[in-house]
Parts: structure tokens; sequence; C-alpha cells
């Protein structure tokens, strides 16, 4: 089965998500500068969400370069990824609305990680497609750096119950780490 | 007249239905845990319209791979499957917010016996312009599969008025069967 | 100028168009059938634009397939097109939500009957491009049924002020028209 | 790395922006013409921003067309581009809901200024990955048109806070200069 079609279905749903979140950005009421004041939360957490979302779309462009087809199993694994994917809006906006409290951002959290738990699945199917000797095996290696996001992903839950601004910090770590796009891709497709 | 456009302009719709959806999951009120209880309901009631809709997708990604060319008829009898298959946010966001009640999930029901039906028109719409020799004909078979889940779905409006409940296991359980991927298409694919 | 990205970002527009108008079917509060009953009047609008809107993304498709190239000219007469179709969602749940009163079916012919206009000045675009001898110019023809549209949605709008029903009769009466695709360009294709 | 996945992606980003928008354009409540009063200055605004995001595709769509190829540093600059534009929506109702106000315009055309600093570190990321004999380079020149408008940009939310009309009147104005297709690009895809 070609892998055409799921790219372009990937990247349409990708693209709306990271377009619709903004919907969330409710319009301030009243036209002086203190009504921009609660928007803050809201735009700051809408900001770091883009990133995420622009980080998945940026390392699923760069992997499915590297593979060459797809079939039913890869297909679901994909509709997991993007179905925790599409709840971003939702859990950003429920972190935004309520100032980062710890609660909505463990939330957050909880998404994060099922994300990158999805995107950790979705390379095991594509890697029992293509077996060991392949291109994206080897751009895939052991994937140490997906598994180093996962655990901090949960320790960021555990520890916004001790204070949530350590959760919120370590989201922006984890994507500090990423905006650094995925040079193991790039570099085998140059090769 | 070819059908790349209307495979491209179909996933887009269905890329775009399976993400608004989640427009409807209403961001909670509140900042603990106890915030998260009112969205249960209707997030289930998502995730069943996330794998229904994605269902729809796999379906017609195989079917329209089999195909050779479309024509007006075909057009709108693809348009009429998207039509019903776009109220699906809204009759999904009915029956969750409305804790799975008798007549929200008979609405439900009846939208997806629609979506069903109007995937039968398009296949006999493919059918007749295609001829009964060829790849698409023999892929397709008597579409018995298409044809229980449509009694099934009958079954489950009329259930849900003795017990809501059977009416959704029924609704879970097609969903089941069909997350299985056509393997009729796929096969003959492979050949 | 290749045509190839203009028919994309237009198949697009037209597919999030005909999808996000769902987004303003609100979902009826209540659980029983009575909770439906302001639905209708909604329901029967978005038939009716999932319709139009449809008919455009069809004879777009048909009619950029008998185009050769694109100017700056014609993606801005295209714009124009897609800005009036942009506002078939506001247009059609202000009818719907107003249960067919007189100004709000107004509105909404005035709507229709600019997207029509931006039709024609679409296809004067593209004619003054292509000239008089090309596939194009004979697919159109002098577009009789084109200006015909465009008097009975202008007269739609005047007798709406004397019966309101005789401009959703007239709305109805010219999508039925249109419904059959439009032979001229699919009959020169297949010569 | 090829550039026709980032040109879809975006393509598709901006289709969505442009038609969100109108998803702002509340339904007007009541049925006669004064319900349309309050719905104007909305209108208005949004007319504005429809072309302005029709601006940028229309530039994009013809700056990827003299590009040969992407990194990641151009990935990340369409992305930074893409969240300044996903802002529109909600910055254009902010201008319209409030009528026009000095600080919601200022909002507006800090908005419209992060765009176009968008635009031009994207020329740059380009830039240095073309180096200055190619095609891209000789198109884009020394961008003069660009610089003119962030300036006209800076003082109209400056000049807002004297009369809000002068604001609205600048971003009119470098609408209008924009809507002329930027014919750098296009005359030297034609040669």
């Amino acid at each position: 089965m070609g892998k055409g079609r799921v790219e372009a279905f990937t990247d349409g749903v990708v693209a709306i998500i990271i377009t619709i979140m903004v919907l969330e950005l409710k319009v301030p009421h009243g036209e002086d500068f203190s009504a921009l004041a609660p928007v803050w939360p809201i735009f700051l957490s809408y900001v770091l969400s883009f990133i995420n979302v622009g980080i998945y779309w940026n390392n699923l462009h760069n992997m499915f370069h590297t593979v060459q087809r797809v079939d039913g199993r890869v297909l679901w694994a994909n509709l997991n990824l993007l179905f925790w994917l599409s709840l971003m809006p939702a859990t950003t906006a429920f972190m935004g609305e309520n100032h980062f409290a710890p609660v909505p951002v463990a939330v957050y959290g909880v998404d994060l990680a099922l994300c990158a738990i999805g995107f950790n699945i979705l390379t095991l199917a594509l890697h029992r497609l293509h077996g060991n000797e392949t291109l994206f095996a080897r751009a895939l290696g052991n994937d140490l750096k997906g598994k180093i996001s996962l655990v901090l992903y949960l320790s960021a839950i555990a520890l916004t119950f001790v204070n949530h601004w350590i959760g919120v910090a370590i989201y922006v770590l984890v994507a500090m780490v990423w905006l650094v796009p995925d040079r193991r891709f790039e570099r085998l497709i140059e090769k």
C-alpha cells in the first residue's frame, strides 16, 4: 500500500489541529490593554502547543520520508497518534484557562505522554513492516530521545503536584530539545 | 474523469470532520479532578466517533484504490456520504452531552445507518461505472459485512428504547468488527 | 503559472467551508425528541447550503480541468469567489436560526448572487487568459445557465418580501437545476 | 529535503486560517435589517484580513515556486510565520467586535508587523540555503516592498493612539499595494 495518501491525510489532520487551537483563544471583551491580561496564560499555552504540534509534524515528515510502505497496522497506529494530538486544543485550553493550575497541567502532560507513546507505537509498527536493515530502522536507532522524553513527561506529571511550574518547565525543556529538527533522519536522507 | 481530485477532496473533508469533532469537547470549567467528571461521556462518544470516521477513511482509502475513474453520479454519491459523515460531530456531541440518553443514542444510530446506506449507494455508483469483471467488483463481492452492519444499526436504534446501553454496545461491536481493516481490498491490491 | 496549487488550495478552502457549516448546527439541549424540533430549520438550511457548496466544488472541479494556466488576475478572481462562499456558514445559520424569516432569506440570496457573480468574474478572467478557441471557451459557451441563475437569485431576493417561501423555493429550484453536473465541460473532456 | 510537503502543509494551514476566520462572524440575533448593524465592523475587519491572508498565500505561492529545497531552519521559519498568521482570526475579531477601538487596532497591527517580520525571516532562511546567484535571490532583490510595509505597520501602530482611523487607513493602504501580485517572482518564472 502506498504511503502517499497516509502522508497527505496525516499532514491534513495536523494542519487542522495546529490551526483550530487558535479558536480556543477566545476574543477578549473590552477595548483597552487590561482586556488582554486574562488572555496571556491562554496565549502562552497556545505557543507551547503550537511548538509541540509543529515538532510532531516535523518528525512525522522526516520519518515518513524514510518509509517505503504502510499496512493496516500502521494506518491505525497513525490514527491513534492523531487521536491524542487532536486532544491538544482541548487540553491546551484547559491548562491556559485555569492559569496553569496543577490538575490541568497534569492533564496536559498526560496528553503529551500519550502522544509520545503513540509516536513510539507508530515507529514499532513501521519497524515491524520494514525490518532491521532498512533506512528507516537505521535512522530511528534505539530512539533514546523519544524514551527520555516520555520519562520526562511522566516526571513532570508527578512533580506538578509539588509545584505546577516544575511541570510546565519540563514541558518547555522537552520542547526545546526537540525544536532542533531530528537530524537522525535528515542525515540519512542526505547520504 | 480522474479520481485524484475526488480522493483528495474526500480525504480533506474526512480529515476536517475527524478533527473538528474535538471542538465539541468543551473545555471543563474548574481546575481540579472533579471538573473532568462531566467530560467523560462526551470523551467516550468522541472516541467512538473518531474510530467510526477512521474506519470510513480507511475503507474509502482502500476502495478508491481499486477504482479507475469517477463520473457525476459517483461525485454526488460521495458528497451524500460526506454529508452524513459531516453530521457526526453534532450527533456525537448530542449523545455525549446527554450522557447516552435513549433519544440521542437513537439519533446517533440513525446517522450511522445513513452513513452505511450512503457508503452502499457509493459502491453501487462505482459498480455501475466499472462493471462486474473489474478489480473493484471482485474486491467488493456481495458486501455482506456492510449489509450486516446496517441491520445491526437498525436493531440498535430500536433496542435503545428498551435499554440505551444495548444500542451503545451494538455501535461498539460494529466498530470493533470494522477496526480490522477491510482485507478484501488489500488482498486484491497485493495480487 | 501552474494551475495545480490553485486547484489544491481551492479544494481545501471549499472542503473546509462545507465541513465547518456543521459547527453552526448547535447541539440541541434536552434529551427527548422535542429537543430536536428547533434544530429542523437549521438542518434544512444546512442541507441546502451543503448542496450549493457541493455544486460549486463540482463546477470548479470541471472548469479547472479544461484550463491550462492561471495568472494573478485569476488568483484574485478565485479568492473573490472563495470569499463569498466562505460567508455561506454565517448566512446559512442566520437563515436557519431565524426560521426562514424574510430578511435572513434575502441576505442568504444576496450571498448566493454574489457567489454567482464571483463565478462569472472567474470565468471571464480565465477566458481572457485562454482566448476564444480553447477547450475552456468552447466548454463554457455563453454560460446561459449561470446568467439565468443570477436573474433567479435576484428575483428571489425581491419576492422574499412578498412571501419568504417564494425565495426559498427559488433557491431550491436553482440548486435542483445545477445538481445535474455541468455536462458542457464533461462532454468536451470526453472528446 | 523536498519542498513539496512543506508547500502542501503551508497551503493547508493558510486555507484553514482564511476559512475559520468566518467562524468569528457570529450569527446576528434577530430577523430584521437592524440585526445586521452590529455585524458591519466585524464584517469589514474580516474583509481586510481575508485580503491580507490572501496576499500571504499569493506571495508564499510565488516564492516557493522559485525555491529548490528546504531545510530544518526553513521549516521552523515557515512555522513561525504560520503562527503569527494563525493569530489573525483572533486579532481580527478583537478589532471588529470593539468597533476599531485604538488598542484592538494596535494589537491587529502588531500581528501584521510580526507576520511581515516572519515573512522576512523566512526569506532570509531561504536565501541562506540558496545563495546569491539563484533564481530565488534575484527574484527577491533587496525586498524594499517588504521593508516599507513593516515601517508602515509600525507607524500605524503608533498613529492609532492619535486617531485609530489613521491606523486602519494605513493597513488598507498596505493591503492595496500588495494586492497587485508580486511581479518580481512572476517575471522571473516567465523567463
